[in-house]
């Protein structure tokens, strides 16, 4: 029985305004990246969020990001290890306290959108990440890009790990993401989509863009909750699984 | 030999912006009430304050407040017991984090400015904090004003409290503090103003503003760190508690 | 011909987040009251949303409310009559700004949620939102709850006023609004709510909860076009005044 | 008689924190660069900085920054040209509105920190940025880094332009300032500083890091107001500038 864990982003809406398809997703992964409050979401939604995913048995990490909800954490700043190291601890201490306020473990920590991509290159802002991690709890497992400097700063620092994959992204030959906008970045079909993943899993290889057979070992599998087409899309690999003898289950319990 | 507790707002700076006199005053005190970043301080703020308080062995605090830079968190807003509950539940969380960073335990929780006015005459209010502070940790003191709604809702959860009396206030004949603006709120000379703490201390009694004697309980005064006349003050205090065998100690090692 | 105006909030957007259908209900409104970047917005919505209005001839208003994005303006907030006008000064000279670079003139104010309610019983507060108001455009009309402080504030100050009715509230016999959740709060039957507009602006007379008949001016009526219902109701509404010869104006036209 | 301007940073505080020493060095300055609220400043500073700079006959800029009040600006953040435009023209809006308030006319506009940094640099944020003062007053003086992007794109846009020029920085050959932390980066004896300045202004010349002499015209001179250094520093200026025959006058009197 091969294992592989599901995780989706959960809980960005922010005070009167809603994002996202929560209670619809929840049911089909296996755990969620809860938002800190900084680059979406506030402390109702997170306490909101975390009940949720204690009713569903879904395990929670917390998905912190850069403070600028403005722009939902998707644009790049630029920050010091020093200071993301503390904003790692503010917020990945505040979602703990919910989930210790709910009667669950903090299982993860997952940077958030320019955050994950700044800290996938660069090895001192990955660094930073990672020490405020592991200040808060060392027992958390970092969810890192496979083959990313992430993975290398949580790796220097004792953290447990789990590499991350896309189903609807392509790769290059040196197992990095085509950039969006560049030819082949988007996988659009489903079908081709869920092929990939599964052979990723099966056989821990992936086909590059430019015809490449790369080495990749999924841990844990990133998928979207907001809209019809995105559920629908995770139903299917869920039946898909189920076929090939793929066993959805948290990081926590293998990792 | 008497104990008391002597606690101070300390880790209110933001970014650039400096405030106090954090590293003047903390030789001085037994506790300090670590702002939480919603009214004040963020997440390099509340490091470095943690990091200060450790190695000066000053017990940490939480110093919760409301989402109100722009105010200090010193204007009243309306929330509900819910939103007051998932609000300390986040700063209470993230705070505590940092003391677990630095490797000391997060020994109370006092709420601030407006918030902690509110809370002290709403029960329905206070409720929801104590309930947050509970969920963080139930083990957590709650400073509370003596006598006020705070301290019932405190009680009526099952918290640990610490009994706050102010050298610089007036009081009422119910207890209660002298509002701000009226005669006799201030206590503006410094000699009476340490003779009342220490009547409080030794004989459980306060002089109200009408002459009515009435009975308080202290466990921690509340000083203030913000210039050269507080520091004087706070000065004098610690060497009146000497002639009178008073020991300062934090409310942690008493309550 | 009978004149009225029809007033609608749009432009209440924020970064990644949605709110409202803005594009569904503006062909069917005469007046936008478009939000500031407090309460909700940011400069691209608006920018957006001035646009839109300039397109759609329909008449530019500020909206500006507290600074409390986490609670969308709806939560009372303590602040002066000194801050009010710099929070109206600073938040109404962006819009304008806005309004200045699509080459439309920005036509009215009207204060947003919980500052609309408070300055309609505070005089001081409304006071504050009025100098603001004047100090940077005295021509600017200021859209008022009819009968309310507000409207003293604006008259005093000599602004001009639009008195504002709500289709889908109950009066008092003192013509104030019955407070929600109290009983008649809410007029739930469109057609009774499309009824009462109609002698308002006709008659000049609505029927209070106990039965008194009140007299109201109508100069705009606030009008919601947030999901679908709301929009037919709007629909339903401009149907009725072609009808009964009410020619939808917006308040510049005629105030 | 030689004409520059003295242009200094005001308004820098927010809510209970204060930074600079504004009302020290505002009788020293012919300009202000008052900030808007996103990196700094709050709407009851920018009315005290503009009613003080209209009592002291200082001209009011604008000195729109970055959404990030926990960096004060200082920190680069990627945004889009649209995006850009449209925070200039909120915050420019903002502070127009505080001068119409006070009875004196918006001078200029002088992008702050990072952004001012990354726009002389990046020709199309400095488009941006340009094209969004244009549209709130295309008679605004755009403050630009001599020789930079952003004089590139002010020209272009039509805009009138204040090449400013820094009396405590080092130059490199090409005109560009020589990086923070560089060697010559600072020019640190005020003695060299100022003759350096009454150069550039009677001379057009200054003397780069490599010895070579670089062309350069001054309109205005940024200095700083933070600190008694600083203010001896400015008062220095002032009287070699009488000796000199230099007239410290407002870019709007001559540009």
């Amino acid at each position: 029985m091969y294992k592989i864990d599901l995780n989706c982003d959960l809980g960005e809406s922010f005070g009167a305004y809603t994002i996202g398809s929560d209670d619809q997703i929840i049911p089909f992964i296996s755990s969620a990246n809860v938002a800190c409050g900084f680059h979406a979401s506030d402390p109702v939604v997170m306490q909101k969020t975390v009940e949720m995913c204690a009713k569903n048995n879904v395990c929670v990490g917390a998905h912190p990001g850069f403070m600028d909800l403005m722009g939902f954490g998707r644009r790049p700043m630029k920050i010091s290890p020093a200071e993301a190291k503390a904003y790692i601890i503010y917020q990945v201490g505040a979602l703990k306290a919910f989930c210790e306020a709910n009667g669950v473990k903090l299982q993860h920590v997952k940077p958030h959108g320019a955050l994950y991509n700044m800290a996938g290159k660069d090895y001192g802002l990955a660094m930073g990440i990672c020490e405020g991690v592991k200040a808060v709890d060392p027992s958390l497992i970092m969810y890192v890009l496979s083959g990313s400097q992430m993975q290398k700063a949580a790796e220097d620092c004792g953290l447990k790990i789990a590499r991350e994959v896309f189903a609807d992204r392509g790769y290059m030959a040196d197992g990095s993401l085509v950039p969006r906008g560049q030819e082949g970045a988007m996988i659009t079909d489903d079908n081709i989509a869920m092929a990939r993943v599964i052979r990723m899993i099966k056989e821990h290889k992936v086909t590059a863009v430019d015809g490449t057979e790369v080495e990749i070992i999924p841990d844990t599998i990133c998928v979207h909750g907001d809209g019809e087409k995105a559920i629908l899309f995770v139903k299917g690999i869920i039946e898909a699984f189920e076929k090939e003898q793929i066993a959805m289950t948290p990081t926590g319990d293998f990792v």
